[in-house]
């Protein structure tokens, strides 16, 4: 265990064998980090937050000359919110804020500039890309990919193995990338495909294994490759 | 290297550099444990098994607030059976027993109460979900996500990245969660996607990619977007 | 931090804290590594090479009594070019090439005997398998799973949780084990699925989430399950 000088611990805090935490690092009462972590400079890990074991918090993004997208030289520090939970084996960066109360499981990465809401459940293994926007009791099961500039409204439930992309061109170098909107109370099941910039309305459901090229009606029911309605609610 | 002294070490055991072994663990012969490992309380390391590095072994279920599933608290401890491997960085939950000679690769998680039996192999980056069973000469394959509450016998194949769900009215409280049941033989192509409670028959094949909505046939083979029959065996 | 007394350490190199490295690692000029990782006997890391946290470079394969593939005995050292970057939580294994100012992100897994060239960048969580080649200035996102055999030129693009597979008869122990070949400039969209052996052609499209059954012509688009052409340049 090596705790940096500067760290400011709260009272009754517990800190597993073997973990590093490093300068400016603040943390609040009750809270407890598990072994062999590394709390990068900065980190906010707020009043009871549980954290794993072998967890990378605050990680600064990184790039090599090839990558289009240069990481940020001023992200704020990362901040876990009160009583939020963190598995074993995660990464998240530098610039994002995780929510009260919220659960992000074993394996899960979240890249620089993501914040999600309070409640939230992020499943094991998931990959949350940079500068989305999760909401609140929202649900990002097992094993999902979610692109970056992606908005994921409240009490959505995105199933296992979900996969989204942000990039119509595919890195030819044309055109913007945005990721899907996915408004309020939308069910999308599981291993389906979301193609770039689409939306998915309030309380829509996709089918498992949908591949979704257009724009979904709230309160619609899309299923199959590509993508029709087996339910369309209006054509508002 | 920190062990308690409650532990009960085999001869010819080797434990690398870093590992935490806590409480009340019983290591038998020639076991071989790698670097900074954390094999939590109560585990039983059968002889001949071989783990990885940075692996954890018997963790302990969390949840938060709006989670369904509530974990256990009674538990029976993690067994490895005898001369199972085990890869690095891979997480597997108390409760669980991993049969004899199984080969479990890298990057791993594997929940609470999960039993896999005998000389089956478990790709790496899989995804085990709590309350499932696997059968014996099982082959799944890496990165797929198997849901909770599974059934898959003896000598099946899920191809690489497969994906299953066990809730069909996604999150919304209603109906019981099962997951599929995968009977003895049955083969599945790799990102193939699987429905809540479907039956996969004796041999039965799912092609690759097929997006599986209904019970398919022993012997029969199933292709597509919902996946129809290309071969049918039987009606039985 | 344990550094063996066999390894050669260039100018300005720094390891962090915990980090453990075996005998015979070379170390080149200006190379960073990060905490807590492990690099096995052998490993070439060249100059300005930087490494995350808690990665495993080096390994060395292992099998049950089941898996067909017996490992290599006889492979050659893990080597990481100049200028390469490898993220944190990742597995590298003995008998690979990385090639200079590659970018390998956080928790991937690469096997033994891969070839990588210049200038690529492998996304978080891919999963690459044995024996595959994958060439310069080529993208493969976030979560892709490359099987085996697999031959991936040059500036092709793979987008996030793409499948592949490499054995059609399902570990029945008929054929040989064949990956597909992806020729230059190829865009593959998200969660497509590619079955074994298949060519996809220089220059060619295939849609997101598409399940590509048969080889694909040049500068031709494919979309859907199974995948048929969309826009098909030649028949050549």
């Amino acid at each position: 265990m090596e705790i940096h000088h500067s760290v400011k611990v709260g009272e009754g805090v517990k800190i597993g064998k073997g973990t590093v935490i490093e300068e400016g690092v603040v943390i609040g009462n009750q809270a407890e980090i598990g072994m062999n972590c590394i709390i990068k400079k900065g980190t906010k890990i707020n009043q009871g937050v549980i954290i794993g074991d072998l967890t990378i918090l605050g990680k600064s993004p990184t790039s090599n000359r090839k990558m289009a997208r240069r990481p940020s030289t001023t992200l704020t520090e990362l901040t876990i919110a009160d009583n939020a939970r963190i598995g074993s084996h995660v990464i998240i960066y530098k610039g994002t804020v995780i929510g009260k109360d919220t659960f992000i499981a074993d394996q899960v990465s979240i890249r620089e500039e993501v914040t999600i809401g309070e409640s939230t459940v992020i499943g094991r293994q998931a990959m949350i890309e940079p500068k989305t926007i999760i909401g609140s009791n929202t649900t990002i099961q097992t094993g999902c990919y979610i692109t970056a500039d992606t908005i994921i409204e409240d009490r959505v439930f995105i199933g296992p193995c979900c996969s989204m992309s942000n990039d119509k061109h595919m890195a030819s170098g044309k055109g913007l990338h945005t990721g899907p909107v996915i408004r309020s109370g939308a069910k999308i099941g599981n291993n389906a495909t979301l193609l770039p910039s689409i939306i998915i309305g309030e309380n829509a459901i996709v089918g498992a294994g949908a591949v979704v090229t257009k724009d979904v009606n709230e309160k619609s029911t899309v299923v199959g490759n590509p993508a029709r309605y087996l339910k369309k609610d209006s054509d508002n």
